[in-house]
């Protein structure tokens, strides 16, 4: 592997593992076993690291997130859809984590990664429309539509921070795999009042299989 | 005011304005124009100071987040929980931002964080069970309402971190507080579908008074 991309995969372990903010140029060198100078001939600075792999995370959903416009989606393709986003968020999960200090300190980032959240939004929205054509969620206003749009986008990304708060109890508050997929419930709970009576219960049942396990202390949330 | 206080105000203003990664505690003593140790006598470092702070978030929420068991909800009493809620992200705004840092750097602050936040979610549940019993909202299954609690609460601390990327363009991406409260029109969307016929042209007619403003960009969302 190339130096450049042995450089880019150590720090998104390191970043994923300890968080940006604890991982400086230096960390990533001596965990590669190279010089400091040898980093910097690759990379300006840490910015400059995390926006590549930035570019990489928007690559990854360019490629699963490009929703068909000219036909109808089947509940086999938005659950494609949710694996496949929550597997992103998995892989570069540190990103979401301390992304507003990462904006506030490279325009570059804050550019690209609000015109990627209105190009995710469009896709979500267009998940909405082809559910919707496919005959699976009842015929909903465009404006409802953004606006669900929108919550699903705001759940998906603090699906993770909510993790590590829920767990936080339970040592270092590592979050598996499976439980950040579990955020699936969530979202599939924002569109089952508008899932259609024919496919309500194949819905139900497949929501059923993400349904989050929270810790012992949220049952807090169910004590009346 | 006592030093102490003093201390707390030009901190919260500070973490408010500049992001909390951004301060330190000398800017903090250098802008009360007191010596560093002066500072540190009444505070240890600044996680003790942001702690302090959180104690003064939670006990303004516990202020008015205490949501009656003994009657139904009006439509009146929602709006009033929903806009004191953003009332107070508004003056706490800076510790929703670097939570998860803040959170892995102090563990009091995580436990106690954790409890607020499953305290949060109850109130959120009897917010919504009180609603129904209102006839506002039609009935729902126990684990349907658990689920939209947690929604609620991922869209409403999500927030602020979506505005700051969706006005990342202009300029400094200040955000006004008449646009961090627009969130209570995305609240509102996620229990738009279970308001009862009776209740739904009031409700949506209130919803509206909220409606987002979103930049130019947000139009991708809507371009089919």
């Amino acid at each position: 592997m190339k130096t450049r991309d042995r450089i880019l995969q150590a720090s998104l372990a390191l970043f994923n593992e300890e968080g940006e903010r604890n991982v400086t140029t230096n960390h990533i060198a001596a965990h590669l076993g190279i010089s400091p100078g040898n980093l910097y001939y690759h990379f300006r600075n840490k910015a400059d690291i995390i926006y590549t792999i930035f570019l990489q995370y928007r690559a990854l959903v360019n490629q699963y997130l490009v929703v068909p416009r000219d036909r109808p989606l089947t509940i086999k393709d938005k659950m494609f859809y949710l694996e496949s986003v929550f597997d992103g968020l998995w892989h570069y999960r540190f990103f979401h984590r301390d992304l507003e200090y990462l904006l506030t300190t490279d325009e570059r980032l804050r550019r690209d990664y609000r015109d990627f959240t209105f190009q995710c939004l469009a896709e979500i929205r267009a998940v909405l429309q082809g559910l919707q054509e496919g005959g699976i969620l009842r015929s909903h206003s465009d404006g409802e539509q953004e606006a669900m749009a929108l919550n699903a986008w705001l759940v998906v990304t603090n699906w993770m921070a909510f993790l590590k708060t829920a767990h936080a109890a339970e040592g270092d508050g590592d979050i598996s795999r499976e439980q950040l997929r579990q955020g699936i419930y969530q979202v599939l709970t924002l569109e089952m009042p508008y899932v259609t009576e024919r496919y309500h219960d194949e819905v139900m049942d497949l929501r059923e299989r993400y349904r989050p396990e929270l810790p012992e202390g949220a049952v807090m949330a169910t004590a009346f």
